[in-house]
């Protein structure tokens, strides 16, 4: 795709994420894209990223559905605000609550394919139904609840 | 603790998950023990486990109240069939559905303590209720819902 993804847009004080970080070298550094009105990620999990021999383990899942899922709630507030994501005044997200339905065993072996739809944009709240695929299969079903933050909060923390 | 963690009593072909298996020697290898009550696992999380800098990734805890949660959900099927977990008929979970609700930032550099608490077994349901805390302080709720699966369909799954 030609797009910048999501996390691409994101400040480098935002940029150190384990799951979508693109200066954390050892994480997993998904890439968000709008793909008409759905979000889309694909991701590659590794041989040792198993529940049982075989399958993709529950944890590397809610990893991928909350960063697509708080990436998503960024690009929706902005799109809301009719604007790019690297437009000021800056908006910050950070998940406030996941569910994740474990539908049936997600097989290894194939590039995963999360998807996320924009139910709610509220005030600071965004809602996002989110799906996983592999090799065309819904396996796992989630819905998150993003909440903006300051980005002066954020700067708080990160003097902590 | 002199006990033996829940996870060292699941047999080889359910000791591979990157959350809890011992045989996966890149995963997280966690290992969770009854408390009185409730059950209870301590893990320190990598350098580079982080959302922002100084704060525990949202995946990372989610991984952990899922593998806790499921093998709480083991121990609490055993224990409500007063019998070891080693003994047979085996009772194997998976996980239906995990509810997180991530109440402030977790901040790195504690080891962290999860904790379980077995909210209902019935039939081959166990829900359980779960809470993640850093230096004392409670930054994660959750509520897991377990299944029991038949020993067989694993063993189905895993000659897919």
């Amino acid at each position: 795709m030609t797009q910048i993804a999501f996390q691409d847009y994101y400040p480098d004080h935002m940029a150190h994420c384990y799951g979508c970080g693109r200066l954390n070298e050892y994480g997993h550094q998904i890439k968000s894209y709008w793909d008409g009105e759905e979000s889309v990620c694909h991701f590659q999990p590794e041989p040792f990223h198993i529940s049982i021999p075989g399958y993709v383990y529950g944890g590397l899942l809610a990893a991928l559905v909350d960063c697509h899922g708080t990436g998503t709630a960024a690009a929706a507030g902005y799109k809301a605000d009719s604007r790019a994501m690297d437009t000021e005044p800056p908006l910050r997200y950070l998940t406030a609550s996941l569910h994740i339905d474990y539908l049936k065993p997600t097989p290894l072996g194939f590039t995963l394919e999360v998807r996320g739809k924009v139910k709610e944009v509220k005030g600071r709240k965004v809602v996002i139904e989110e799906w996983v695929s592999a090799n065309g299969i819904i396996s796992v079903r989630a819905e998150l609840i993003a909440v903006q933050v300051p980005d002066k909060l954020i700067h708080e923390l990160l003097l902590d």
